[in-house]
């Protein structure tokens, strides 16, 4: 089953990353780019059957840090 | 506007932090992991009137690698 995972880093939290890149975008001539936030995304390939609670543990122990990101599991995406 | 970028690597281009993912996965004791790939997702913020050859000359410009990355626009996503 393919299962895709987002993880962004909550609002909130500073984005060096996003702001490198909103910068970038202004220095090639691109305007009007208010914001950039970038985030992660994983797209797992798991045996049938893994249940929802699995894939959240997944998140919360390895694949995300809970404590600055938020996750979002979308099963079959 | 709000608009996204999914980026990630092309199929066949070897991604080695999905690897790491998928191992560190199996580490921990989650079994039937196959496969992890790791991607990108860049939120951006523009002023409204953005037309979508402008984001893809953002993509192709300075936001993915075409040469080994596809990239996915999500209007108002």
């Amino acid at each position: 089953m393919k299962v895709t995972v987002k993880i962004m880093l909550k609002k909130g939290v500073l984005d060096p990353q996003g702001k490198a890149i909103t910068h970038a975008l202004g220095g090639i001539g691109f305007e009007g780019v208010n914001d950039v936030r970038q985030g992660k995304i994983l797209e797992l390939d798991l045996i049938e059957g893994t249940s929802e609670d699995t894939i959240k543990a997944m998140c919360d122990k390895i694949l995300a840090n809970p404590v600055i990101e938020d996750y979002e599991i979308m099963i079959g995406a």
